[in-house]
């Protein structure tokens, strides 16, 4: 059946590993190089999906490099005084992806200050508590801005400070645009694939990758935007999904069947994206959902750096 | 054709008169309380149209109070230099609004200056040449806050502080909701019927109007999003007309005209209303855009209260 | 020796009543109409002081209406955690100025958001938690603006808004100018007094007093500047102290001793007043300080307000 | 007259060369190599003078770096369409400090965005158009944060991002500490000796000048505080002349006479230094004033860049 393997490509157009996951799971195909992992943290109050992408297969079917996903998902994050629990398992899981020796360590708070959607890594970096000045070693961090802040590509302003402070890793904290809704504000993304091309809220940015730094990258994302196109996708789909299943429209639905995803996808593209191509779907307090994920954020970055001596809080949490 | 006439209850949820009215039109009801004119202004450039609601029946059909509503509409309000032409031409409108006899304004921007998304009031006060404390008259105004800031009804704050100041008119400005997304950042509405509940970016507003406070009340709205869950109706809608008229679809649609709008619509409501009812759509660039329509409205209040002595300068533009 | 007893009225020219006091003693004048009242909270890292003026003799000799003063003064105020209990030991004697039956408490926080060094007020209001619209009693506010800001009185606002809302007590909270340059970020003053014209760090606000209202106004206010051309006159003061008492300069000061103190201060404020007049003295990290005091305050309100069943907590701390 | 002629070495505690300029000759001082020449622009409404440091004897004497240093002075700088005057203005001087040939300039804004006092550098370069990224040449930039924010000595960070952007010249821009609070919000002063030391309201600044980059650095700066002890100098020397000069105090001051400016410096270091060590004066609108000045030196920068291939409208105008 061809149609039912067939997935929409704008399916993938997400920067969580997690979602391209679902979405390659759901179109039924077979993926050997791509591993999945769940776990538990704070009692099941927190929930974390591994996702690991092995071959250059998997990094084709999934659009993403290999590398390991790690997502935390939680409704903690949207209550008072559970962004603390979140912070620190986060942290757990950022001593995982750190290399086992290290001394310095090179934050980098990605996007655009001016624009709410867009300024979670400068945020972050305001609430890190630098100590590489005082001590020679340790964290030090900037937030170099957007390309139309600063007319140079920020991967040469990362490049050019970290060949100044050489550092045995870069932590670079970016806003990401996710799939589904349901991510804004419960979702955390951490990988060691560095930040790669065109992901982000921001658009164009180039890599800051192992490749092209030469040290290991740390990315933390936060899922702060979904783009307004991708509720149209959404809603085509879930009436087509329903016409095609449900009893009460059996009937009517013999036509609809020949109408398929791609007749569906280039619907929308043609009567919708044009109006719906610069605008982005956020929650009414995005303001206030960066400054919570700010702080937590930094706060993870803060307790792994500066704590480092402590070993296995997480695991035993976890 | 019952079906055909029918017209979604959703599309009339929008703050903007003119949305609502085109959907009345579209729907082919008789309103003939119900007046629409247009004219231009700045060359062409700027498009106006003034509804007019003449009677209790045209209020219901419309969802809005009886009174008149001034749209400008204009892509300038998107260019570097052609905010002053649109504040000029706003200014000219709110003079047509204002009695003839004043002596005191008393602006009133309404909205939380925490979130972007509904700052717009409060930023338009920060940007008024205030001058009733030098002068006894003459302008004055305050943002009072929302419910939430402030432990008291807005309405009440107003209430109060016109009962010792005593203007002679209020122009009350807020963030407003549209149905289009083309309606962000090329819009500005002007209406002599005040604030009415349930209306604005934030919910659950009193009344502000001239049987609440005792004096005109002039509102002046910008639209500064759309609700996520307009952007799946949207897509419905598009989808159902398509196949009502697009050739290419011929074969497959007999049975899709089976679906009439109101199961359509039930079905959206089942399948992501929950996830999306507290998402707004927004520009990307929703800072730059409150920061830019904030000075342009206090532009055109400034022009319109203290060069209220040259007369004449919209008309021989218009 | 008249002169020795002479005070400078320019002393006086301080928004605290500690220091007004302080410079009464040194002067050496009698004030029965005045008393003092010392005490320790947190064992001994919080520091009070009660100033009473208990007629208008007293009141005209410190240049403040009659009332009660209660400063509280603390290291504690610049250390990372010192602030909560500094926040809760001020809990504590705002409960005691609260009138003994309330239902309603209206907040209101003077000054100007725009300008760092006046912007203690707004801030408060910020960070309260308002019940008001709730319960329809609690705790309610606003940051009415400043007069150039809103065209009225700051008083007329509060009067309207207090008409309408029947509080039985307004805290106003206010940044206060102080002589010394000690006081800035270590000290809060409490009054049952209301805010009297010319206090604060702006200029000409209008009283907020139980005579202007006809309900209680209790004052918060923490000392943000100190004026410019004071440090003119305390380096004056110190030299012309100096001069009469240190037996290095014993020769020289047979003649300065004939400079008399009005002398001194017709000087400076000939030779330095013009250029100082406008300008005020500020720690550099002025914005974290009215952060840090912005929350503080607030957190005493808030566990006045909202806790006001569990009696006693204070007592047992101090 | 040994005490005529000897200076107060505080005097030269300021940022200004046309400052310490002032203080050289006053005290009566040869200083051969050191010039100064004055000119006016705008019709006399812009004073400039500029210093140029000639030899090692000067720079010893002046306390700065040899090379020019050009100050320009209004009084337009402080109304409302006076700042695009002096902005075209100083667009002239930039333009003669610039290397003759020039392909990409990169402006560094120094200081800390979050302390309003010190928040000048990084909102110029929110000001600025930049072009290198579209262009390949043209103009970058970037605000890199304070030590304390980055971990990082700010002048490591210029030469990382220096390395890869490669430009032709740096144009830092920092707010300054001035001596005389008659230069708040009234003095530009523009250099082609870079950053030096100790200079700016941030302290322990390392060097960016043609030494440690290699290339040329012209630093802009302007005064935004002066220190709180410079009042206290002043008022002793404000005294200590009249004493010295006027008739009334004639009979008083033969004994103050023998009262020596180091004995009257050292009185003051002792009694008030500790106070006000931490303390800056500023006008109580330095929000207003950053804001203002913010602006205006962006203007210059991109008047001077974008339009370079206009030549001598300055010298027309000057």
């Amino acid at each position: 059946m061809e149609d039912k393997n067939q997935f929409f490509s704008y399916e993938m157009d997400t920067d969580l590993a997690l979602e391209a996951g679902e979405c390659l799971t759901k179109s039924g195909r077979r993926a050997e190089g791509v591993a999945f992992e769940e776990e538990e943290a704070e009692g099941g109050m927190i929930h974390i999906t591994k996702v690991t992408i092995r071959d250059q297969e998997g990094a084709k079917l999934m659009g993403k490099p290999m590398g390991q996903y790690i997502t935390l998902e939680s409704a903690l994050m949207r209550e008072e005084n559970g962004m603390e629990l979140c912070a620190h398992a986060l942290a757990g899981y950022i001593r995982q992806l750190l290399p086992s020796q290290w001394k310095t360590v090179l934050a980098v708070g990605l996007g655009n200050r001016e624009l709410t959607v867009d300024s979670l890594g400068p945020r972050v970096i305001d609430n890190l508590f630098m100590t590489h000045h005082r001590e020679g070693e340790g964290l030090c961090g900037l937030a170099p801005g957007v390309m139309a802040q600063t007319g140079m590509e920020t991967a040469d302003i990362v490049k050019g400070v970290a060949g100044q402070t050489k550092p045995d890793v870069v932590i670079a904290v970016d806003a990401l645009a996710a799939r589904s809704a349901s991510r804004l504000g419960t979702t955390i993304q951490l990988t060691d694939t560095g930040i790669t091309p065109g992901s982000g809220v921001g658009n164009h940015r180039n890599s800051l990758t192992k490749e092209s730094l030469g040290i290991p990258v740390i990315a933390i994302g936060v899922p702060m935007v979904i783009k307004a196109v991708n509720i149209a996708y959404d809603t085509l789909h879930a009436v087509l999904k329903v016409l095609n299943t449900e009893k009460a429209f059996e009937g009517a639905c013999d036509a609809i069947r020949t109408f398929s995803p791609q007749e569906a996808h280039g619907l929308v593209e043609e009567l919708l994206q044009p109006s719906l191509g610069d605008l982005c779907v956020t929650p009414k307090d995005i303001d206030e959902l960066v400054y919570v994920m700010g702080k937590a954020v930094a706060e993870a970055i803060n307790e792994t750096i500066h704590h480092r001596e402590i070993p296995g809080t997480r695991e035993s949490r976890s």
